[in-house]
């Protein structure tokens, strides 16, 4: 099978139809038109075989997460989906795998009204990148650089369970079978938080996604807000699977330093703390509180029940 | 040296900046903006070491080629460059190859006014993935589909230069140094033809950019538009430094099937003809009619001064 048969088979004729796409897959380049008054957020993410996810990761579970990642960053900026490319390296042609691959993809880009428009296929290791294209407010979008002292830091969901469920997936740990497949799927099938980052714009003072981590992505908020942060370990989020997974102490240092969550951590102000509750309300999001901003630079503090905390865990570092 | 030093110190830093990149490189996804009346043009493009370039390429020309590549994509649309995100797998961190690698993309990025907006930097194989950005005027773009029975085929510049400087830097090919230099250059480091592709708007019927080798690409166009074409082999542009470097016979089997030129193959109407001369010539640009488009649907007949002719060739394919 070539090249242009797989684009053909697999994801062209999958492909649904967005009006702002003129010319979609098919030439040199996709040709889109961005709705007046918008302007376009554009991210990209890789996820690498062995790197970014275990080599035994199900097709369906690669698919899902290399658009939800990316669909995740659209989020934190409180963009709408719209577009995206996809660069497919494969070191083979596997049908099934295809055909489950593209399946689960085009299952995710019709619930999210995403549509995709070009790419590459290759011969090569395993890797999918997808650059991803979203619609934002022509005003100040939502950013990692306007945290202010005294802002309150929220996140959506639970924190941890996908690193619980890497550490079951690779038979560190053992857990109850209901639990395993919660925490399974939250690391193979991550929720992008679309709704609560439209929801957030104009009402949070800062936006960013947990991929690597809350410790190692809060430090991005406090770097490009210039301040500190307080945590309050104890306030962080957990499931009940997790909780019934670990012990107390464990839970905690999953939901601090394990990574690819794909929560928004948001902070805001005093003032809005009112209209985010019933912006929260309106669109069903569940979100915490975990403590508040500081005006010490890139100073974070941890406390659990007001004591200082030590963390066991810190982010995923590539190249460290 | 970790992965946020490494993109701050190769490639923030070295950033120039666009009007309408209103928020770059250091947040979840970059923010930017689309001219009124403007659509958008975007192509995805990966090169993997040793798949599209020998695992020896200088870190220069995988730069310059990554990016080369997809300006051709936004040039055989007629777009006008505008941004483009990096995905960048290393095996590992090389300070000095980082830094000639950047050097060099920002190189070209200035030269065609285009912004790295942001992208991904993960520890892997290596390989490039960038997705460009371009804008074309809000009409009928420049497509592979618009070519007619009758039409004339043009190609601008000379074609299967890279492939001889591909043999030659594989060793299998022996020639004199200057045209060596000549021929590794038009491999490593080929000219997207922008100034060629926005001056076809509206005269070219039809517009495909040269990667895989003339043969196959041809027949893109061909099933796209739904019509044949005859080549004149004889009337393929070689220039000076291949024709040196190789036999005729061999000189227009490259010519025809090497890849990796990134010339533009369009059609043009008789009626358009005129039109075609003088946008040519104000924009300084060469180009050589090699045939014509007949109705015979995607048959591709080759003639050598009227006879037949049979090609040793053919495009490069992933998956054959």
């Amino acid at each position: 099978m070539k090249e242009f048969d797989i684009i053909e088979r697999f994801f062209n004729q999958k492909c649904h139809q967005r009006k702002d796409v003129i010319h979609g897959i098919g030439d040199d380049c996709a040709i889109t038109r961005v709705p007046e008054g918008l302007n376009l957020a554009i991210t990209t993410d890789t996820l690498i075989s062995g790197v970014h996810f275990p080599i035994d990761t199900p097709p369906e579970a690669i698919a899902h997460k290399a658009l939800a990642v990316n669909l995740s960053d659209l989020a934190a900026m409180g963009a709408e989906p719209a577009w995206y490319s996809l660069s497919l390296s494969l070191p083979e042609v596997d049908e099934n795998w295809l055909e489950a691959f593209s399946t689960s993809l085009f299952e995710l880009s019709r619930y999210y009204s995403i549509q995709l428009i070009g790419g590459d296929t290759v011969q090569g290791p395993l890797s999918v990148t997808i650059t991803a294209h979203g619609f934002v407010p022509n005003e100040s979008p939502l950013t990692r650089s306007g945290a202010k002292p005294g802002d309150m830091i929220y996140v959506s969901g639970t924190l941890g369970d996908a690193g619980v469920g890497l550490d079951i997936q690779k038979g560190k740990l053992i857990a109850s079978e209901h639990c395993v497949q919660y925490l399974i799927n939250r690391l193979y099938y991550p929720s992008p938080r679309l709704l609560a980052g439209t929801a957030l714009r104009r009402i949070a003072s800062s936006c960013i996604d947990l991929s690597d981590g809350l410790i190692r992505d809060i430090q991005h908020v406090l770097k490009a807000s210039e301040c500190g942060a307080r945590i309050q370990v104890d306030k962080l989020p957990l499931s009940v699977a997790l909780k019934e997974s670990v012990d107390v102490e464990d839970a905690y240092s999953y939901a601090l330093g394990a990574g690819d969550d794909y929560e928004l951590l948001f902070t805001v102000s005093e003032e809005n703390k009112g209209t985010l509750d019933i912006a929260l309300a309106n669109a069903n999001i569940s979100a915490t509180c975990i403590g508040h901003i500081t005006g010490i630079k890139q100073k974070l503090e941890l406390r659990f029940e007001d004591q200082p905390y030590q963390s066991l865990r810190s982010g995923f570092e590539h190249f460290s």
